[in-house]
């Protein structure tokens, strides 16, 4: 009997890194193929993409990579894949013009690979089929993708809600859920970020109804950051603030051009007058202009972090103000976020943002969405995907609480594959899996040691000493030390004395047995080591060079 | 006609740090004198204190340090204080006990110099007379105090919430504070932390009944973690524990301490039977123990820390416990506390925290008791301390809200004293005011540019260059190039010969000009930087040393 694998490469146990590979005999799809933003602890770190060499080897086994929306955790590892091989890569329009730009740097050649697909049409990749099935989410053209494999039945749900009244009056494409489910879904791969959130998650119009209320409070200007993808978003204040006489417009890069994309898509429909070109925005009255701008997680170089600043010279923050922080604030960026709403309220903002207003809902299912998807496609196994392993909990608990039972619930993480076969589910072997760093553009083997480096460079800072040394093993020059994060700089001098004369006496101690370059360099990394651990409890990165002359 | 000037040092506009001088004529007095932990961006800071220096200036004048309660954001400074200059402390007795833990190493004579107040006490100190008066906060023996000064009336909040049941039965003395409005507050300082949430704090005991519902549920080991200074929480925990037939044991060196002291005190009443040392209940049955433990913010090193990592060798985590984590999640933390979630999780613990549970509720007060406090005090003037500016500003439209002129609130950050004078309040001049880094133990000067130093040698790692020259000016050795922090070890040779080739081609074109070693230094130094810029996009710092023989 035929059978299907799965393989989580990642998004489950982690945030981000979505991409799960289907297999079956020699032929395999990808779903989803995105990046996670590096921490606090990834100092230097462009981005984080998925180790993709399963995916990689036996070139030619790639049927195709099929994305059910266009965020950067689903998309933004793609450029990676398609630097290294030619696939169709399948999605609805929006989906694929946001992967168009991306492509732009990497592989701009792969652009010809990419194939629209509209909400409900088909894909036939190998001995997969796959149809894509409008959902709704906090971007547009988002879809869940149900695939007829040789092992069985697979749904996946993509990132989703299930908005009754969706902003653009198209939701999800339930009458299609309730069609798998009749035929029967084997497996359900299901969205699990918010399914800790008790409830349906509220329709995107609650934020809009927000806006309305709170936009005829504002004396001065409007400014609203967003996340540039959310088009429903932006729709909703270009609205708002159309009904109280303000036009509209955008600052940073991203917004504008996913506006001018979702514009061409028909996503985002402006009225005639509504909107107005940045540069003759600047002379407008304070109460006439909304800004919508980029800067929602306070990213250093963003729009929002730059009018904070002082730093845009023809838009600039004034007393009656109001700035909208339309977005969650993802953890870990808390703190930058709230020193951002520091600064507005310095200039004389009122600052609104989720903690303490309702503009934002997300984009994810809660526990009744979640719930409600369930019973549409009534399951026969549940992957809860999309998740820290707190996230797969809660849904596990979800699923078992619709009624699957609790043994056909997979709550695994990144690497553990399963086999779907006859319809059903158990688990297969771990595939070893990974993260992979993306450093000054360049992707790396791991780079775990490297960046324990880069920690104990920041917490522990750098002592570097050289000497030279006579071919008689007698000390000719040095030993200097210098050093970078250790003290201030007004008592770095007076240390670093220290530590030579520390070094100094530590060498001529030791000096019989140094023989090479090589062991000097040794001995002194180990005094110095020794000097900064007794005498300041720390344990400095040290560089030590010996010269021989 | 005398007059008061009011000084905040810390604390206003920042999170921790309080401490509030309080200055007439030749006399001053300090309230809280507090400190704030490292953020993400203070590598290898241990903490961060106010600077001392207006409190130290003028030997002798600083008549007394009053303390609203014992939490680290109001004494943590208190020994680099006490270790410069030796000045009566007052405080109630649990205050006083945790300040005399933080003595022992900095300032241990200084224990001579506490000064035990019970709540309703009063102090005199020059010409100020504070009276102590119990308010209900998240530990035993907090107190707001009524200051008269030559210039007029001050209450101080300190921390608080009106808590209509408290744990110990004892509520804020709103009697006191109506006591002080009657005879006429000119300032009321009042803590800001939650007044941009609606409503009433709910009471401390909604937690013990949160704690009585779920427990029933625990089928294993439960484990609670918390703030150690919170003893009513750990109060109710032993309540809801005896209850279900669960023993007591605790974990980590700080609650073991806090809880002995609380007992002493007569702040933790358990029954007989209801604790158990922690060597005994090793081999408890795991569904007759609740282990109350340290590591609530995943602190590295805390017990909860440990357990979740396998390193506590008798208190393991297993299939079936529950692991609640009852405080805050402090923002800047979330994301290690998120994976100290998923450990417990791949452990099999089911998790309780902020976010999904009530197992925790805030120790500060809400909008609706900011404006009670506001109604029984009755102030003229408004100072909302202890918050961020949007904490501050949250505080402002309360206390508007109350009926407090506009004018009337003094919505200032650190370093902007206030003068009291007849009943009146108005700006007064700028105080130069800042944070000073404890580092390895020392405090020095401000040290913004070492950590910008530690920053960069994070995300750009380091570069070293050696090189010898002999006394023609000629090349006699090197240059040797070494990197730590830039890219992966197994690419770190043949990237530093690249770099060495590119140096060594630069030195030849300059070699003319090049005459003193610190020529050299400076040439090598400019081309590495310029090789790497070019090369990887990255500015690592150079350290470069040049040798003549």
């Amino acid at each position: 009997m035929a059978a299907t694998r799965i393989v989580p490469l990642g998004g489950l146990g982690e945030v981000g890194l979505n991409a799960l590979l289907v297999e079956s005999g020699e032929d395999r799809i990808l779903v989803d193929c995105g990046l996670m933003f590096p921490e606090s602890h990834h100092p230097g770190v462009d981005y984080l993409i998925p180790d993709l060499s399963p995916v990689l080897e036996g070139p030619g086994r790639l049927r195709a990579v099929l994305l059910t929306h266009g965020h950067e955790d689903h998309i933004g590892a793609l450029p990676h894949l398609l630097q290294e091989l030619r696939v169709p890569v399948y999605g609805a329009p929006m989906t694929l013009g946001l992967v168009r730009e991306r492509l732009a740097e990497r592989a701009p050649s792969a652009r010809s690979l990419l194939r629209a697909v509209a909400p409900g049409g088909t894909v036939e990749a190998g001995p997969f089929r796959a149809e894509f099935i409008r959902v709704t989410h906090s971007t547009a053209d988002a879809c869940a993708l149900g695939i007829e494999t040789p092992g069985g039945t697979i749904l996946h749900t993509g990132d989703f809600k299930l908005d009754p009244t969706p902003v653009d009056g198209r939701p999800t494409d339930e009458a299609a859920l309730a069609r798998w489910g009749d035929r029967g879904v084997d497996l359900l791969c299901c969205d699990s970020t918010n399914a800790q959130r008790p409830g349906p998650t509220p329709s995107e119009r609650a934020v809009g109804e927000a806006f309305a209320r709170m936009m005829p409070g504002v004396e001065g200007r409007a400014w609203v950051a967003t996340f540039a993808s959310s088009v429903y978003r932006i729709q909703q204040v270009i609205e708002a603030s159309r009904a109280v006489g303000r036009r509209v417009t955008f600052l940073g890069r991203s917004v504008v051009r996913v506006v001018r994309l979702a514009r061409s898509l028909g996503h985002l429909r402006p009225a005639p007058g509504d909107l107005v070109p940045e540069p003759r925005s600047r002379g407008f009255p304070r109460d006439a202009l909304t800004v919508v701008l980029t800067g929602s997680q306070a990213e250093p170089g963003s729009a929002l972090w730059r009018v904070a600043r002082g730093l845009e010279p023809h838009h600039r923050i004034l007393p009656g103000d109001h700035v909208f922080l339309s977005s969650r604030l993802i953890p870990g960026n808390e703190r930058a976020i709230h020193r951002l709403i520091n600064r507005c309220i310095r200039l004389g903002a009122r600052v609104h943002y989720e903690e303490v207003s309702e503009i934002h809902v997300s984009g994810h299912a809660s526990a009744a969405d979640a719930a409600r998807m369930i019973g549409l496609t009534r399951p026969r196994n549940v992957l809860p995907v999309h998740g820290e392993l707190r996230h797969l909990e809660a849904l596990r608990e979800v699923a078992v609480g619709a009624g699957v039972p609790p043994h056909r619930v997979f709550r695994v993480e990144n690497g553990q594959s399963l086999v779907l076969e006859g319809g059903g589910v158990r688990p297969g072997p771990v595939v070893s899996t990974g993260r992979v760093y993306v450093d000054a553009g360049e992707t790396g083997a791991t780079q775990d040691a490297l960046l324990a480096d880069r920690r104990r460079l920041a917490r522990d800072g750098l002592v570097v000493a050289v000497a030279v040394v006579g071919p008689d093993g007698s000390l000719v020059w040095g030993p200097r030390v210098e050093m970078r994060g250790v003290v201030p700089a007004e008592r770095a001098d007076a240390v670093a004395r220290e530590a030579e004369t520390a070094l100094r006496s530590s060498l001529a101690r030791r000096a019989e047995g140094l023989e090479r370059p090589e062991d000097w360099e040794a001995e002194m990394a180990l005094a110095l080591r020794r000097y900064f651990r007794r005498s300041r409890g720390r344990r400095p990165v040290v560089v030590a060079t010996a010269v021989e002359v």
